[in-house]
This record gives C-alpha cells, structure tokens and sequence, in this order.
C-alpha cells in the first residue's frame, strides 16, 4: 500500500466547466454489461424441457457438485445441523435484525379500501399476498446471511405463503448462516441449485420444484439476464446494480467517521461509488486523506481502493441548499446526511432510495439492524423506484360494484366514450342492460 | 357471416382428460412476439446521437409527418383547436371520467409514516412523486382517449410536476378528443412523435424534448421493445398484452347480456381472450348461441370473431366453489362474477386485476367511468402484479435517525453480522463511532 490512492473526481460548483464535468460524473458506467443472453436463453429452455436431469448437469458443471447424490432440495436435517454450526453470537444477531425488519416492515401492509361513492357505486382496492415467491441468493463470498433477511422479511410479512429459496453450492458448501437466515426469515424450501438454471427452474417448475410467481434476490450477469429472460412469466424485482453512497458532511465531523462511511461502501465491489458531497475544501482533504490510511487497514482494501481510484468523489459545494439539487440528480441509493441541522435539508431531498439522518446514523446500521430495508433502488433508479418493501409481495385487485340505479347514472358517459372510441360491442354491453323490464327484475 | 363462429376450447371439469386440456389451455400464447431488437436498438443509438434531427427523419418515414415544418411540439392553440372540434358530448363524458378517476386514485395517495421506536430509533417511509413521467399514446385506431385520462390521471393524482405525452400524428392527424382528454387530465407537455424514436427521446432527452424519469402506456411491438431496451435508465409500467376477461355467471343469467360482454373484450384485438366459466352446460351453449348471433350486427365483427375462434372459451365447472381455484390460474385481467350471490364467491378470488360484482357491473364500465384503473395486468401477471395507480408515479425513500444511544444499542449485532460476513470495513463505520468522547461530544 505505498502508492496513493487518489479520489477519482474532485469536482467544485464554483468552477465554470462545474456542469459539464458533473453531468459526465453522472453518466459514468459502473459495471461491464457482459451480453450472456444467448447462453442463459439456451439453459432456460434445456431446464425448460430436461427440468431436474438440466439442473443436475448444470450444478455438476458450474458448481462441481452432484445433486444426484445429495438431492436438489436442502433438507430441514441440513438445515438444523448448519443452525448448529453458526456462530450463536450470529445467530443471535440475525434474530435481533429480524426482529426489527419485521416490526418497521408490518407497518408497510396495505389495508384493503372498500367504500360506496356519492351514487352508491361499490369500489375498491383489495391486497392479496402473491402465492409463491423465488429468493435467488449468490454463493461465494456474495452470500450474504442479512441479504437473505432482507429479501425474505417483507415476503413473510406480506403473507407470501410459498417462499423458495436457491443458492448455489459451489463445491458442495452453502454458508451455514445463510441457511440460519433463512429458517429465521421463515423460508419453506430450499434447493441448492445456482445461476441461470435456478432462475429457469423458479419460472417454470421442474419435477422437484414447483414453479413460483415472482422472483427477487441480486445475481450475477447470467442470474440478471436470466431474470429479465423470465419477467413476464414471473414478476421480478430490479435488477441490481453496484451500490453507492452519497455522504453529505460539514466540517465539524469527525473525517475518520465520514471515511470509515465511504470505505464501508467501497469495500463491496470495484464498481461500489462513495461520495462526499461538502461545502468544505480542507474537510475534503481531510477526509481524502483519512480514506487513504484507513485503506492501509482494511481487509479488502484492494476492492476498495480500486472503488474509491475509479469512482470516488469528493464534490465542494457552495451551500447546502445548493448541494440539494446536485443530490437530487445523484440519486443516491444511500444517502448520509452528516449535517448539524439534518432535519432542515429533508424537505429538499426528492431523490434517494434511504436516507441516514445525522452524525449517529451511519449507512452500515441501515444494511443489518436498522429494521428498514437495504434493498435499494442504485444507479440512479431512486429517480422513479423504491427499495424492497412489504409491497413487492401484494398486488391489488380492484373492485366495482353496480346496482340497477348506479348503472343508469354511469351508463350514458360510457355509452358515449364507447362509440366515440369505435366500440359498439363496449357500448352494447351496457345499453343491453338498460332494458327496462330486465332492470326492475335485476338484482 | 353465413359461417357459425365456434367457441376456440369447449372444457368441462368433471371430464378425464380436464387438467391437461385446462394447463394447455392456460399456456396459450395469443400473440406473436415479433424481435425488433436490432431495428430499436438502432432508432435508440440514432435518437441519442442526433437528437430532434434523428426524430424528424423517423417521423417523414414512418409517420409521413414533416416536423421540421409542424414542429415537435404540440402548441396550446393546436389543443385548444383539437377541443373545439371535439364533440361536446364527448368532453363532457371525458371530465365526468376524469372526476371519477381522479376521486377514486386520491385514496390511493400513501402517507408517510415517520416515527420512533421503542428505543428512539426514528424510522420512516417518505413518499416523493416521480419529477417526470412520459405518457406514450400509441396513433391510428388504438389511439383511445379513455387511455390517456387511465394513464394520465394516477399520475397527476400523484403530483408528478411534469407529465408528458408523445403520439404519432399518421399522416399529420391525431385524433383531437386524446388531445382534449390530455388537457382534461392535465398533461403539461405533447410532442407528435411516436414508436421506438419517441421512447428513445423520452428516456434520453433531445434539444426539444428533456429526458423524463419513467414512461408508461401501451404501444406495439416496436414501443414495448424501446421501453425494454431503456428500462433501467428510465422506469418503465409493464408491458401490455393483449386483453381478457373471465365470466364467471350462472343461469339467471340472460344469455345477451354476457354475450356482449364477452364480445366487448373480443372487439379489441383478435388476441383478446374472453371466457365464460359456468355450472350450467344449456346456459353456455345458450351464451355461444347468443355471441354467434350478437356477431352479426358487430362493426369489428371480424376482430371479435377471430378472437373468440381462436382464443374463446367456455370452462363448464362442477359448482362456483371449484371454479375459484381455476380462476385464480387464469388471473384474469378481467373478472366479471355474474352470479346469485358474487360477495360469497370474493373471499376465495386471489388473483384478478379487477373484479366487476354482479349483473349490472359489465366490464366496459370500467373500461371508462367506474373511477378505477382500466390500465391492468395481462396474460396472467395478476399473479404478481397491479393495475396502474397512484403508487406507480411515487417512489418512497426510508429514513434512518440514531443518537448515541441508540447507536451504542444497535452497534453489537452490526458488528457481529458485519465481522460475520467479511466486511471490515462495515464493521469500522460502526465501532469508530463508539468512542466514548466522541459519543458525549455528539449531537
């Protein structure tokens, strides 16, 4: 670590080209898209027509395990002796964060809305639980035990009755604390297939695994491709990019603190984004170079160097009332605010998928025990998404309701929109029940 | 129309062969989907290097439309023009519209919810409207007016500030009731520009026309293909298939009367689907009989014969209570329960985009007046998702508060998973903040 590792961008409002400079910044590209589209269409269909005999081939080949030998699905003995053989300290940990997941996310239920109007029309919105949900969860160092938390929680408490999990065995190992998660979590099935080929098998079922309705959880280039190849048969959740943070700071914080923040973000990929936004030339250097020997103790510090070397920035704003518009195109998936009057800057903050008030609220609390979720919307999709929540897993059928007399009010305008739209079979469909006689017999 | 037009599939539960003949049924494709892909990718790349100039070329060849003389943008007077010329009766059925959609979404506006736990931790959802939304409205015969208000309306119910749409004007025309009911349903922006070329200026932006965070509304293949190709960069609603409808009626029915409706969704596309499911096998030939008659006197009778030829079904069912879960397969975009008492049969109805109770409640209401959302999911996607509504055009940001206490309280188990899962560096953005000094001296 003798070499300086250098922010990728310092970017200053005052200066002229500030514009120019911070709209490339935004445009900047994170991740390689690997185009996989045709080899993940080609294991879709085999899983589609060789179903459990595909998955088997697959895991022996990209996972080096034999799923003939050990079964595809995990069974709850598997699951009781990794239980065992987790950490109780951990154990205790993921309770304590499921705990706290699932009180802030019971909060998010929607209530069914069903009430007459003026005329007496019925209508309504009517939330059921969707039946079966896929959770795909990565394998390798990615499995991550509170990802398992967080995708699963909102499924449970959305009243999801069939929760799948896949995750693959490389080498025949799962991590003992994601199977631990996901007992916690409350998921009923679990089979140890990975990749493209577990996605197939979610969307279309095989002799061992019944197909699900929606499929959420972060994978890989093949897992994302093959998400988008099965959306339409199955709902799925956003495709997730590399993770970012936005840290709005003054001077008076600590720079260690706001370093610390910044690596946190950087150490989870080479395509992670760390951003101190402050209105403070020296706190900028400071905390650049507080980032800098930081880096020099970290276990991944090449990941998060290779971060903070590529995409990092420090961004000095005039103010910050002026910093709110910038953060607002930023759209950050976490958002710091490190300020001494948080509070007044909320209002203007349009744009973030999480937002962590005050010097005490570091995003670290958000991704384990914070009980909101750290699935989040990233490369800028803050813009028109949000993150995980107990409303992925409902859907909302509407209701309408008409007598006799409230058909009669409404009718005319219908009949009226219908012919003037071309549709004399939408217009007959209603002028057919205006039939005196049939109304006066009609329920 | 000297020929019978049969019903497509004719099923009956209690026979053998029912689950085979039903699942064949329920996997059905009923369009064609045509690969654009290449052909869009390019107008996208074209559209984001030359801006308006790629738009007008496009336009003079697909649209036959000069918009270097017209302009790209639709001004006020061409609005106010296309008003007058709308038939009175027509503006006046489209604001009766209007202000049933826009009473029924406002229930729809979600609350933020910001509060503190039990150890004063604040914790929350905020609800922020999308900054802009663009509104694709497809030209020719399937430019509906009742469209524009169902994809406009949630929208401007939400508060989103800025509300463009986009419509090919086919030889210079566009219909003048879509532009009135875009005023009506107060539409900010229009531009006469449409396909592939009008989805790439939305999501990128031209001199002409600023770039919007999410499009909706429905288009054909080449439009469906576009907002697949800039999903991700911009939002986008699902992708519309072609309609259905699902009767379900008993034989108190007057045959007519459900013929029509089953015409109504036929009319649209002759890949719409319209089934009745009975218990009575008289009353569904009754039905055939009364659709091959009702056919005759059709002005899309062509398009409704075909749909019902190929795609139409009648499901004889042994009584109403083993019919719901043979709904719940279909996921109908429509549900029409046309029964003695429909209320009963509600509890058990899981998936539906929308439920029409009882014999005066024939779909086409909602398709115009009932207040609620006729933009609904297709070809079983009721499964895992909504109609369009207001929470389409919000995002919801989480908030995170902590003070030092409660920091201190949530540390450990943050610790614990972070160490757990490997991230060092998570684990410091916690623990640097538990230095006694620094926590008194803190906010």
């Amino acid at each position: 670590m003798g070499r300086k590792t250098r922010v990728a961008s310092w970017l200053e409002q005052t200066s002229d080209d500030f514009e120019t400079r911070f709209s490339a910044f935004l445009s900047t590209k994170r991740e390689v898209s690997e185009d996989v589209n045709a080899v993940v269409k080609a294991i879709i269909d085999d899983v589609r027509a060789r179903g459990d005999a595909a998955l088997i081939d697959y895991s022996a080949r990209f996972d080096g395990v034999d799923l003939a030998k050990t079964g595809i699905r995990i069974s709850e003995d598997e699951v009781d002796a990794a239980f065992a053989e987790t950490d109780p300290a951990v154990i205790d940990a993921l309770k304590f964060a499921a705990e706290r997941i699932e009180k802030h996310h019971a909060r998010q239920m929607p209530k069914d809305d069903i009430y007459e109007d003026a005329i007496g029309v019925g209508l309504g919105s009517r939330w059921t639980a969707i039946e079966a949900v896929g959770l795909y969860v990565p394998g390798g160092t990615a499995s991550y035990p509170s990802s398992v938390l967080m995708n699963a929680m909102p499924a449970k408490v959305a009243g999801v009755p069939r929760l799948v999990m896949v995750v693959p065995a490389g080498g025949g190992k799962i991590n003992p604390a994601v199977l631990a998660a996901a007992r916690i979590a409350g998921v009923t099935e679990i089979y140890r297939v990975g990749g493209a080929q577990a996605v197939a098998a979610l969307a279309y079922g095989t002799e061992t695994i019944a197909p699900v309705a929606k499929i959420v959880g972060p994978g890989n280039a093949y897992v994302a491709a093959a998400k988008r190849q099965v959306f339409g048969t199955v709902g799925i959740d956003m495709i997730a990019g590399p993770s970012e943070v936005l840290v709005i700071a003054d001077r008076e914080n600590d720079p260690d603190w706001i370093a610390a923040d910044l690596l946190a973000q950087a150490e989870h990929d080479a395509g992670a984004q760390s951003i101190l936004m402050t209105d403070d030339a020296e706190f900028g250097h400071a905390v650049e170079a507080a980032v800098e020997r930081q880096l020099k103790t970290l276990s991944r510090s090449q990941i998060a160097s290779a971060s903070w070397r590529d995409f990092g920035a420090v961004i000095l704003v005039e103010n910050f009332d002026k910093a709110l518009p910038l953060a607002n195109r930023i759209a950050a998936e976490h958002l710091e605010l490190a300020v001494a009057d948080p509070e007044a800057l909320l209002p203007g903050i349009t744009n973030a998928g999480a937002i962590f008030i005050g010097r005490h609220t570091p995003e670290v609390i958000g991704d384990y025990v914070g009980g909101s979720n750290h699935v989040l919307p990233t490369a800028r999709s803050a813009r028109f998404s949000s993150g995980l929540g107990v409303l992925d897993f409902v859907k909302r059928s509407s209701i309408l309701r008409l007598g006799p007399d409230q058909l009669r009010k409404l009718a005319p305008a219908a009949i009226t929109l219908a012919k003037s739209e071309g549709l004399d079979g939408h217009a007959r469909s209603v002028s057919i029940r205006l039939n005196e006689t049939a109304l006066e017999n009609g329920d």
